[in-house]
């Protein structure tokens, strides 16, 4: 079921009926394409790696959230990173506040309005030795974003990256 | 101790002293005038509330996080907040990433350069019922900001938003 996108369920009777099996278990099929990648549980609990604007065509403004191994590395400068590291990136929509402007001295107030996606991150170096050792999966409302260019626009990104890095752009803020 | 100034420490004798006994007590008096507000105890592993960029004279880039019982009302939307909410606001130089840009089509990346300050805000309804239930701190590389003058902006700033905000500007993003 890794692979399997929108337009399979729609071309297949087959996969269509194993889907809605899966749903009446409980089980999950909301993976990413390629890598398989699901949004963890718990997630948006997770500690704070840093903060980020990405301007330009995304203009949003983000977090960077880890799970432990993550964010063990990060305070410590562990590069590559280990096995079970998984790193959530929280973009929203970059927007100017009117309400704290009012109360400034001058507009300068820029908040997080609504969530744009969550991008996911998960290292295994064996499971994906053929992406730098890093899975990547997007959601939109909790939903994996099934565009397989999108996936592999991942990871054609990040190993553009210096390899001291490990196909990680942030760093840690204390 | 909690209104002991670096200006008290110079001119003090007997202050000095105590200061000194108390640093060797493994007790701190590295507290905000007026509040006696500390920096918490593992504050930097809270869950994150928010995120915003601030330009103006700060320009700086922020993450908000919160205790546990903070975390709970912004979640739930409970106003005024509890006694016990304790927000943690910290601020870093918001500066453009020429490492992320060479590999983005444009620049576009902005990040988090070092800390500018950590700023806390606590709330206790009767300790602080003279500034709307809130107490506050400022803190540079983990020692609290003496001045009294901007200990008192921070009210005088809060208490201009909106009364069913409870003083607070970040909003919860999800």
């Amino acid at each position: 079921m890794r692979k399997f996108t929108a337009f399979g369920l729609l071309s297949s009777g087959i996969g269509a009926i194993y889907l809605s099996v899966a749903v009446a278990d409980g089980a999950t099929d909301n993976v990413s394409p390629i890598y398989g990648v699901s949004l963890p549980d718990g997630y948006r609990g997770w500690q704070m790696i840093t903060v980020a604007h990405e301007a330009g065509q995304n203009n949003d403004i983000r977090g960077i959230l880890g799970n432990d191994i993550a964010l063990k590395a990060f305070r410590e400068g562990t590069r590559p990173f280990p096995d079970g590291a998984v790193i959530a990136r929280l973009a929203y929509v970059y927007k100017s506040s009117p309400e704290n402007d009012a109360v400034f001295p001058a507009p300068q107030s820029f908040v997080a309005g609504n969530s744009t996606n969550v991008q996911i991150s998960v290292k295994d170096s064996k499971k994906y030795a053929d992406s730098g050792g890093w899975g990547y999966g997007q959601f939109e409302n909790g939903v994996a974003n099934q565009s397989e260019p999108l996936l592999k626009s991942c990871f054609a990104c990040h190993t553009k990256l210096d390899r001291s890095k490990d196909f990680v752009f942030s760093h840690y803020s204390p």
